[in-house]
């Protein structure tokens, strides 16, 4: 110890620009185009770039943005299904130090134009699918905005609205521009609102360390080998693809870009494109199970797929791997740039019944290498509660993939860090293995006479039901037993013929009495746009308010 | 922008403990341990570890420590080969922010005690083997130091010099330590010396955020699946043995460890042990293919092999690749932690012939995905050199796995992180596709007639002689040329008729004339106790000095 009592070891070895870089997921982006320059990066209808091409394109972009004044801490917004320039932007916008905002394709004028106010966005660029819906939103918009067309050529049909297009206002840049790395790795680098079903959407602010050790988690957690051919089922909006955009980069790999999700444009790419990994919420997973089984053919290459979003029921786990497809099941929040945690797979589990492994993979299982603590316990005083696999409680993170806060807004963030500990929402049991399985969101869950009934598990056992395509349960006010599930049911085509009773038999027949559905409803389910079922107006269907 | 010229995006989005974790590798062995508790992570002869037995020795050794007055940034050395403890050490030591110092087993008395006072050493722990060589060395220590024996059952002949041995000592400590990681990631987790051929020996010191850092590039690097079966050929005391020790907590892998370096011990470890990984300089590969047929069979699974710490003759890499190993060629110095370069290999180089890829694969490379920053400069301006391979420069490196620094050295602090970049010592090429080729340390080079010849290349041409087994090429001086090269020459067994002229002629026929070695002595090379050739013993031999 010196004298002012620091170790021989923390005297004179400070921070150089030799030793220390913030850690940024532009370096990945930088690496690839020098190393694998020729290799592809892009993949979208006729349209091909390689890694040196993609690089220039990043650098043009970051270069107009600046010629027209966009900065540090400007927010850059962004509407587009998974096209090249959405991919490009995760690099280009953060080059300058600005902050890109991908909004969810699927929302409406009002709640857009209040995001754009609060991100106080300076630019908005807009695919022609949505330049309606946009029309009307920045009609909304108090601040100046520059307004720039994604005029994609597989989309022709759409409306223009800005002053002029990508291409052209990419031109305006310089595919040399020397771009720098953020002074500090803690600023921003992506902003996503998350859709939540009250109140308005809450800002979810990513920073670059975060984005660059959630790119290497996702290499490190599938596997992923050098040049992997991913394809763009996952929207870039969530998440930021799940940090996906940075992740390929990190690996030279192949952004197969989809505009749709539909079963045969996914199997087509797969099999065109020879896609290795995908990622897709579980109703991804139903659509490729139930599609026309002449779409499915011609595949005989190793697939991956990543799912998570809501837990995969084990039924579709099961099914997905009888087509081939190797499943791995991860679990994520907005808030902690999407997949944060995985059921990491034993194996002496393949030695066990494919039903059993099923139900093992349908759990959302531990922390990733980079998240540094995941723990199940009580709300209120963060005690952890048992390993038996049958207490319930609330999933807690902590990490450095968990979110740098909500935007301009205190007491949400308050909220969410109290305790030192991020609060998910999510209620989970802990296995004696250390394996969380998520039971269900605080809000769905079923209190029926003073027992919780966990609204995924009754909707699992309806999943293994032949003529079930889609379920979700919810509570329904009941003045005997305080509430009761109510079961809503999506059939497959050709069972039209089934009724409540059979479906309430089956559950009978396969779960505790008393989480059995009092009622069965049958029809399409609503969506958040998101792809998640919209349990709230279930809810209103249940009590008849809606 | 608020009043403090913050944007919305630095404004109440500080860090906490829910979203900012100190990089440690430490967080990789408690992760392991619950997820894989059961997995094994350690064979030693008949020991047998898994990962709660490990991460609870670990926890045992540092609670152990903590009792003796053992603290943040004080010094445990550690003299022992690839043995259990000394894996345990890398998580123990650190628990309580402690410098883990693992010597060099190969150093003499006066060396070792010089470092043991440099780092002011509280302790001590000795394998039998080097007992007698430390008994000397304590001699010349000035402060008190405690004295633990690693009695090692593989090595049951050594004399116990310290105050108990190890398995005694950990029982000091408690199985339920509550450890706690680094206030700050930049803090200390290890030292080790440099051999440097002049002057006193430099310690460098690695960070817990570099650990982190290049124990994941080394996953990334190699595409290392997770429980990897690693055999620890590569001294954990040299560039704590390139982080391997925190890759393989990372990937829940097993260290198989490994006593001696001969080829027989090698081959049968990967026989029994179904070894997927290991590391090994260039010299240990040679060794390998040049070890009887009979030791080599039964081997039929993939083996990679990692290979630095000179340049591998491409011969070298072509026969390896012969027996079924796959080489990946790395670059790294102790103050990058070991490896931070790699040669990224190309998709299309399989379709080159053998000579070809060999002479690819011989190159050092490109940066890894954590090393932000490589260059070829020149040493004084730092301006880059030619991308031609052709025209000679120091290599420059910058990024988080650059060390922390030399102990108590801030001039050569100064000299080695000069202008923001990190100089290497190392003499190279850049090639137009931005790969670097090494074509010599700085004080190798021979100068000869006001042409710089490549020792590294002359060299190369002697490996191809099939008579040789080992070769090194030095400066000698000469009054006519200023140096003339000069090359010292180990021949396999059973090509004792060669003679001088045979090997000139054989370089005159494979090199440009200059280039030829003038002289060429037989016989052993002297080695430093890395394996490193002793060229400046080389260099007075030829000048007639030694």
């Amino acid at each position: 110890m010196d004298q002012n009592n620091k170790s021989i070891f923390e005297t004179g070895l400070d921070k150089n620009a030799a030793n220390y870089v913030p850690l940024s997921p532009l370096t990945f982006i930088r690496r690839s185009a020098e190393v694998y320059p020729n290799h592809p990066s892009v993949i979208h209808g006729d349209i091909r770039y390689n890694w040196s091409e993609s690089y220039q394109r990043c650098k043009k972009l970051a270069s107009a943005l600046k010629g027209r004044g966009v900065g540090k801490g400007d927010t850059v917004s962004f509407i587009a299904p998974n096209i090249p320039s959405l991919f490009e932007a995760h690099f280009g916008v953060p080059m300058i130090g600005a902050v890109l905002h991908a909004i969810n394709i699927r929302l409406d004028a009002e709640n857009i134009a209040f995001m754009l106010n609060h991100a106080e966005s300076k630019i908005i660029f807009v695919d022609g699918e949505f330049s309606g819906v946009i029309k009307e939103a920045l009609a909304l918009v108090d601040q100046p905005i520059i307004v720039i067309d994604l005029d994609d050529p597989l989309f022709p049909e759409g409306e223009l609205i800005g002053e002029k297009n990508y291409e052209s206002f990419i031109e305006e840049g310089d595919a040399e521009f020397e771009w720098s790395l953020p002074d500090d790795e803690w600023e921003a680098i992506t902003l996503s609102y998350t859709s939540g079903t009250t109140g308005d959407p809450k800002g979810v602010v990513y920073h670059h360390r975060g984005a660059y050790l959630n790119a290497v988690s996702n290499v490190v957690s599938w596997e992923m080998p050098k040049h992997s051919r991913y394809l763009w089922t996952l929207p870039m909006f969530h998440c930021n693809g799940w940090c996906f955009p940075w992740t390929l980069a990190a690996q030279a790999g192949v952004n197969v870009c989809l505009r749709k999700v539909v079963a045969k444009d996914i199997f087509n790419a797969i099999r065109d494109s020879q896609v290795s990994h995908f990622c897709g919420a579980p109703i991804v997973l139903t659509m490729l199970l139930n599609a026309k089984e002449a779409q499915k053919q011609g595949i005989d290459h190793e697939v991956n797929v990543m799912t998570a979003a809501s837990a995969p029921p084990a039924a579709v786990i099961a099914g997905m791997e009888r087509m081939g497809f190797k499943v791995t099941h991860v679990y994520g929040l907005t808030e902690t740039y999407g997949p944060c945690s995985l059921c990491e797979w034993h194996g002496d589990w393949d030695e066990k019944t494919p039903e059993e492994q099923s139900v093992l993979r349908a759990r959302q299982g531990v922390n990733g290498l980079m998240l540094e603590g995941q723990m199940v316990a009580d709300p209120e005083t963060l005690e952890p509660v048992a390993k038996d696999g049958n207490e319930m409680g609330e999933v807690f993170m902590r990490g450095n993939n968990v979110m740098k806060g909500y935007l301009k807004n205190p007491s949400a963030n308050e909220k969410a860090f109290s305790g030192g500990w991020f609060h998910s929402g999510d209620l989970a049991v802990w296995h004696p293995d250390g394996y969380i399985e998520i039971k269900d969101r605080s809000k769905d869950l079923v209190i029926s006479g003073g027992e919780n009934i966990s609204t995924l598990e009754v909707e699992s056992v309806l999943y293994q039901h032949p003529a079930v395509l889609e379920a979700a349960v919810v509570a329904k006010q009941s003045n005997k037993w305080g509430e009761t599930p109510c079961a809503f049911v999506t059939l497959k085509e050709g069972f039209g013929q089934m009724t409540k009773m059979d479906i309430i038999r089956f559950c009978r027949e396969n779960m505790a009495r008393y989480k059995v559905p009092h009622d069965v409803i049958f029809g399409e389910l609503p969506k958040t746009s998101t792809g998640k079922i919209q349990k709230f107006m279930l809810r209103e269907i249940a009590d008849g308010k809606a």
